[in-house]
């Protein structure tokens, strides 16, 4: 990283991300799930932080924090920026604060060289981004987007409260979601963590994302037979572990080949699997593996899927089971970084003397909702390892505020309408 | 089977079978697990019909109930006959009590015809020959043996009561344990369901077996890093999940050649595995799995470990994962059959006209035990699907009829010294 006289204030960013990790489960650092009263309280020191810095905050219907500077030219539609201040259980420091706090010092930064912008700017704390204990994430960009729907309001979590009913409780309206839904925003902006390591091993300073990647999770249920492990022969068994094992190797095989395409990011990956009976002394009758796959490119998950439903059963059956059944958890179509914004970020870095690169992101973020309805991109900075959702996650005060800076100047930028708007 | 007029009642055997299973947890069908009340009340079942045959009862030092009829030699020693009452959690009717109620049968078949045997004869239920809520197994044929250690004696069970405590409990007696230990028994022998699909398969009336095989268990854990499973690109994933499928895969391969080669029984199973964190966005970080392996011959197994030690950590090394520890959980040498009781089974097998084959016994049994200190064999039956520990479990009443007449047939050339004693 070349920048060192960045037009934000680093030590401040740094300060505010640190004030804000300490509201924390002290048992489980660093905790502060969504709808909870520690949740709650990082809101109000967030609230506290916004006026301080001269926003107008208020919550949505959705139960988003918003804090508002107004523009010179109403008319010109908001600039919205930020990202989440919710937790996973024992998670980082950085993961969606970062970009909330980022957004923060963007505004003060403008307040501070008294620089009002044609557009309104709005710094925002999206409600919930992390799966909560109600099953389901984005909540409050889901809201903004139109997209929050009575199915989800009727999750139920902790001691059976619905997730309309926790909307409530943190300040949000269930009953105006309408209300939530936006039609004004010109643009969103958001710095997030990258959460893999590709900016590290590189050594570049940011990433510029041009598309997150869509999200399919299929359950493979692969059916053998329970029998005694020490009075069967090995010849005479139908081992459902066997042919999973198999079916994880072919797996692995087909997304290493689907990555080394050409096509655009793809991973997939089995990390949970469920045995049964799970006994040392049984052969494994049945196994269920989750499929969790990301793609740049809406084609090439197809072409994944497909080739999975042509390939898998076949192992499964050479390797004496059956693969029972293939079922769909859920399917999440990619979205794109808007061009004009991506472009407005690349300029920015570069005027900044930062090293850049085009990227897909494979985790979801609030981005993806704001982008069915406006123009959105993100900014990626470096962590360490990749690691994230942990207490080890961790980024550099000085990669944070070259996020923020580069975001910063995206702003002017889009501001003063050098950044074509992709949706023009 | 050829055999129709045998010289035990198969309805009589049938009945008492039935009856035996009827005393079960009736929301679990079958389950009489040892030292519980249910398991007490199949126990005072079984003595009354033991007495009804006309043996002499009693409870010996080790909780194995033991219904005695003298001999005509009071010198000769004593030919003892049974296996145990006790069942797994939703097990079958058969697995043990067959074992126990066949030599029931015989006993009184004996009776019934006036025979008075030159050796005195037992008719044996061993105490809690399976694993029960104590984490421990044989615990009476172990007694028998000598080889129920103060370390047994102590482990820890519902209600933090020790085994000794149990065993008074059911009316053993931990504090003279020597007295169960036993030098009399001229032959053990046991009727056993097979536990496995051999019999079935081949439809062979009979298996006698020659072998117990040995247990060896195994806990292998392979380490990975637990990254995101959207942001980690495939090229530079470390996951453990993967190189545990290669594992498994080699180790059936390895399983596969060591049973195809001509040195006995061998199978190799791994039914147990845990992965960490086991979620489906996160890649996993380790992975145990459990290796379950059984052996005819001992230096099979040596060779199988010595294999596995060599060739597992490379092939988790070629899958960016690491092999980080191999633990022997336990480790089980095989037991032999006695070479004259097999083959006073063989002719009585013949006799009857019954078919039958050599084999060696996958799962571990009471014979276990009493072959560390006599003479012992055991005469397996069909049982369908090799279907066993569930209430699926099953076999035919002809099929187990043809079992205890075969046992008959082998008393009474072991009475009358045709059956050369191997020991001799």
């Amino acid at each position: 990283m070349k920048a060192s006289n960045l037009p934000v204030d680093e030590a401040r960013l740094w300060s505010d991300l640190m004030a804000l990790a300490e509201i924390t489960d002290p048992n489980k650092p660093y905790t502060r799930r969504s709808f909870t009263p520690l949740f709650l309280e990082g809101r109000a020191w967030l609230k506290q932080r916004f006026e301080n810095a001269g926003l107008a905050t208020r919550i949505d219907a959705g139960g988003n924090l918003i804090g508002r500077r107004p523009g010179a030219k109403p008319g010109n539609g908001t600039i919205v920026i930020g990202s989440h201040s919710d937790t996973v259980p024992s998670g980082g420091r950085f993961d969606g604060t970062a970009g909330v706090l980022a957004a923060l010092e963007v505004a003060r930064s403008l307040d501070e060289r008294g620089h009002v912008l044609d557009h309104d700017l709005e710094v925002i704390d999206c409600l919930a981004e992390e799966v909560s204990a109600f099953g389901i994430s984005c909540v409050g960009s889901r809201a903004i987007a139109g997209s929050l729907t009575d199915e989800m309001l009727a999750h139920v979590g902790p001691g059976g409260e619905q997730v309309a009913d926790a909307l409530r409780r943190v300040g949000g309206d269930p009953d105006r979601l309408a209300q939530a839904k936006r039609s004004d925003i010109a643009a969103y902006l958001e710095l997030h963590i990258e959460q893999g390591p590709v900016l590290e091993t590189e050594i570049v300073d940011l990433g510029i994302v041009e598309t997150i990647a869509g999200i399919t999770r299929l359950e493979l249920t692969v059916a053998g037979r329970a029998d005694h492990a020490g009075t069967t022969p090995m010849h005479l068994r139908r081992d459902a572990l066997v042919a999973a094992a198999a079916i994880m190797s072919a797996l692995r095989d087909l997304a290493l080949e689907m990555s080394d395409r050409s096509e655009g990011y793809f991973v997939a990956t089995i990390g949970e699997m469920h045995v049964e009976p799970n006994a040392a002394n049984v052969i494994a009758g049945s196994v269920r593996l989750i499929v969790d796959a990301r793609a740049e490119r809406r084609l090439t998950m197809e072409h994944f899927v497909a080739r999975l439903r042509e390939r898998m059963p076949d192992v499964a059956a050479q390797n004496g089971a059956e693969l029972t059944a293939i079922t769909t958890l859920s399917d999440v179509l990619p979205a794109q970084g808007d061009a004009a914004l991506c472009n407005a970020l690349t300029e920015a870095a570069d005027a900044l003397g930062l090293t850049h690169r085009r990227m897909a992101s494979g985790a979801g973020h609030d981005a993806v909702h704001f982008s069915r309805i406006a123009p959105a991109a993100m900014v990626f900075t470096p962590c360490r390892g990749g690691r994230s959702h942990c207490p080890e996650e961790w980024a550099e005060p000085g990669e944070l505020a070259a996020g923020a800076a580069a975001m910063l100047g995206a702003i002017l930028a889009i501001d003063r309408g050098a950044a074509k708007n992709g949706r023009d």
